[in-house]
């Protein structure tokens, strides 16, 4: 099981994200590329880091939108939105490759990652710009969204992935946040879910009921309090179930 | 003698240079990279021009200023600068690869390009950030530069440019802009100094004697009305003068 | 009945309307207010400008958007929203009360206004900013819309505006850009339309009959070449029609 | 004796000062408008809070620079950086006023800060962009600057301040962040000094001396861990010690 977090999502003066703590046990790092966090030195730092740490990188690419942090959905033609998907991961590219490293995967930021599960237009224009940028990037994304179906039509590689802190419908799709019991923040609890998700390829559902879900990345998250400190314990409890955690191939 | 211009310099809904023109008579291009101008579109969209057409790509790389257009000098630290311009060379190199092209060359900006020639620091910053980018770019710049002398020392082919609208000093620099006829607006002598620049290797100085100017390179503008028509004249006496004009090797 | 238009829509290096050409003939002016274009020099001119020629001055608010020049609809929380609308007319507020005039109303622009027209939260929250910046300012938009309802409701005067280069649909609404016969180019075809929105309160719909439009001021465009010629001959043709042209009280 | 401090230095996702906590402290609240740092929210709920509180609010402007949080020096031609003053100026006070209280002084961030004590085209246009902003703002600067020079001459008030936990060079000025001993990091220390320049007027040198230093108001850091702390202590001992702790007049 490969285990990914957003990194690099400070800019200029602002820190958010404990990257060096994360880089300490995830396997895939979704590096903030610019657009809603990340400036060129945040985004060398955590570069030199990754590989430094044979930690595999991955471009988190979003919409134009710093002032938003990328979560504000947003009407950009498609053309646009290729160019500028293409744009952060040429960017990034380079920071990698100075370090040892490449850029072997992209995952959308914020509202554009939730905007490419349904809007098939926005999903194609993400896709057009992984291909723009060469290299058969891998797309990172969620089980059953439009962007990993166009990802697989173009032949790029889908990754799907899971949230071991977020509730489940019976169907296999995340309780909507704002909706009771859609974040799950008791760390026993996610620790648990993620050896499920990792074992048992299943969640209990927000009705009780298993769930599969099939995931080849866990996602923890990075930008809160004590969110390293839980990521930590989602890997120690991975492999002492006999998990192996490494990235995905 | 090889023609290089600023090109893509619009953002979003504006435009400035007129792209098209330019591309039909200069052997290099300076590609604006969306510190100062260019967003991604316009870059994808120049690169694939100047790829069709057979014109070498460059980064003109910039201060990160959109609303001074990059010509307002900045105290960036040199880590951050090296970094600024690595991500810019970075962003630009995924449209001219995509286009079948690549980056060639790197070529400051405004205000940067300015400093760099006196500023010994900036233009260390600007040589490092271009080696992080890799490929052993060239660096165009003036004769003279700290930033030449340090490309040079770098291992990178620093190529030197010439002006054929500006004055010249008997010592062979620029007079400064703002400078009583700093600047040639009369298209003849713009022209008939091209030509000068290119067989005679000199130019008339301000004070009349003839002042040697070595330079692989010749600027054209492209930012004015006109400009394209000065630069199609400028090609045309330098072939008819027998001078092969094409890209720098 | 007034005349508006979007002036000083340059940023930094880059223009875009005539400004001082439109000012010569309109008798309210939608400055642009940082957002989607215009900067502090550009609206400090433009204020200047349109106090002496005593054009009123109004806020053309935006989505924060240079890249896309406010034309990308953005799911913009309605707290956010509310704040940058005060924001942008406090920044223009300080230029119009320098020049001896103010800012009198707030105009909407592109996305923003397109979309306030029917989303009602987003319309709640450009009016919570207007009343925010205090001063009662008036609102300007489309018969219809829910921005003009919301103006109405929190007690600012609420102005109806029409196009006199827009087809209109037989129910009064405006036939979608894109769909055939949407902007009327025929400059003759506009100028005859705005006499007809000014003395019959309508123009003939698309299908050929008579639709009843009520509007106070007519938007003329600003950001085309030959816009200002337009909007002086549709000044011209209202004055000889024995049209007031006026600012709106 | 006034005590200010940097606040709202937050933007979008990120923040930085303990608002609340600083706000419980002094008596002029420095607010970011949004060109370093401060987004529109943040100046909105920084200027509400400010208002319950009976803190004075002030505009902290700076270079248009959110790269570099306004700390890399510009060189903005005089015209624009008074336009961008006076921008930020109007910005803010649309919130200061909503909630009931008013923008009463101006006091420049950073580079701006620095550049405006000895650099007089740009002391000179940061004046020009509080006259033009009008109300007759005070000017909240360093004893001996120019920016303060200008701001007399302009006949607005101008507010020396002082610096408790930076070194004094014998001639009164402040020891260039970088030397060693520049910065005053003991909170007791600290505190000692702030008694010493209410009481006495004067700091302990770097050599040791007695340093003459006048000041109305004395600036307290808020952005780095611990500040609120040591602002609090501040306020504490001067009180304890008989001075009247209350914003300038």
């Amino acid at each position: 099981m490969d285990l990914n977090a957003d990194l690099g999502e400070g800019f200029g003066r602002w820190t958010l994200t404990d990257d060096e703590a994360l880089l300490a046990c995830v396997t895939s790092a979704n590096v903030a590329c610019g657009f809603h966090a990340g400036d060129a030195s945040v985004m060398r730092r955590v570069c030199d880091a990754a590989a430094a740490g044979g930690v595999r990188i991955g471009a988190q690419v979003s919409y134009r939108d710093l002032a938003g942090f990328g979560r504000r959905s947003m009407d950009v033609p498609p053309d646009e939105l290729a160019a500028e998907i293409a744009y952060q991961i040429g960017a990034l590219r380079v920071f990698a490759e100075a370090a040892g490293s490449t850029v072997s995967y992209v995952k959308p930021h914020g509202a554009l990652y939730n905007r490419t599960v349904h809007d098939e237009q926005q999903a194609a224009a993400v896709v057009a710009g992984v291909r723009l940028a060469g290299g058969g990037l891998a797309v990172l994304g969620l089980p059953g969204s439009h962007l990993l179906a166009h990802a697989s039509a173009a032949g790029l590689p889908a990754v799907e992935e899971a949230f071991a802190d977020r509730a489940y419908t019976a169907q296999g799709t995340l309780v909507p946040r704002g909706e009771p019991g859609a974040v799950v923040h008791d760390a026993d609890e996610v620790v648990r879910r993620s050896v499920g998700l990792a074992l048992d390829r299943a969640v209990t559902g927000a009705d009780g009921a298993r769930v599969p879900v099939e995931a080849r990345s866990l996602c923890v998250h990075g930008d809160t309090p004590g969110a390293a400190a839980i990521a930590r314990r989602v890997r120690a409890a991975l492999e002492k179930a006999g998990v192996r955690v490494e990235a995905f191939t």
